[in-house]
Order: structure tokens, then sequence, then C-alpha cells
């Protein structure tokens, strides 16, 4: 199965909610990404059409936003 | 491993995480309840922290919001 990936800033909605997907769908088929500290990543993020953080983006390409932890505005400023 | 169960309320964007979530982690390990069909489950999804729909219970009783369709004042409606 191709992976997930995972997109998050680092912030405390964002851990909770990667305990959860990591738990959920096992650590080997999922990507972690922190924009805060990958920040060549970002323009990855926005085009596969992540909003906000966290969020995890599907092998099928669909983007899940999860609980609102912080906009894509946020994560730039 | 517990279930989780995937409220929604049969929205095209509850549909379409529905997938999501079903790819991801298989349709043996989650319940889906519609609750516009099952509207006596409306205060156990309350009950459970669900604010919106979709939403999925995890087994260890956390709740992810996924990308919002409708509030839980809406579902009720």
């Amino acid at each position: 199965m191709a992976k997930s990936v995972f997109y998050h800033a680092g912030c405390p909605v964002c851990v909770s909610a990667e305990h959860d997907i990591v738990n959920l769908i096992g650590a080997d088929n999922v990507e972690l990404v922190h924009l805060g500290e990958d920040r060549n990543r970002i323009a990855e993020a926005e085009k596969a059409g992540v909003k906000s953080v966290p969020a995890l983006l599907t092998p099928s390409g669909n983007v899940l936003h999860l609980n609102f932890g912080a906009s894509m505005a946020e994560v730039k400023g």
C-alpha cells in the first residue's frame, strides 16, 4: 500500500492527532512531515490541497483535515 | 483491536471521508453510524465529544473531526 502523509506543525492538537493516526493505520503506513521544521515541503503540502494542519494526505490523493490546529497561513507566518 | 466508530450524516463530505477512512483502516475496524438514520445514537455521539460530522471516534476514546460536513446542531435540526 502506498503511504499516507501526515502534515503537522508540532502543535498540541497535531501531536494528539498524530498519535491517533499512527495507532489507527500503523507507523509503517504514514510519513510524518513537520512543516515548521521541513519548510521546503510547505509548497508541496499546499499543492496537495492542505489548508490547515494537522492533515492527512491519503494514498488516493485526498486530504483529510483533522481537528483544527493551525492554518497554513499561520504555519508560514 | 477495538473498533473505531465513524459518525456521519450522509452528506457528500461525509461519504468521501468514509471511503478514505475505510480504505485506510479497513472496513472490519470501523463501525459506520449514520446519525440522520440512527437518531437514537446522537446523544451517544455528543457524549463521546463529537461536535461535527464526519468524525471518527478512536478505540482510545479520542475524537478526530474530519473535513467539516455539518455541525451536530444541523444533524439534530
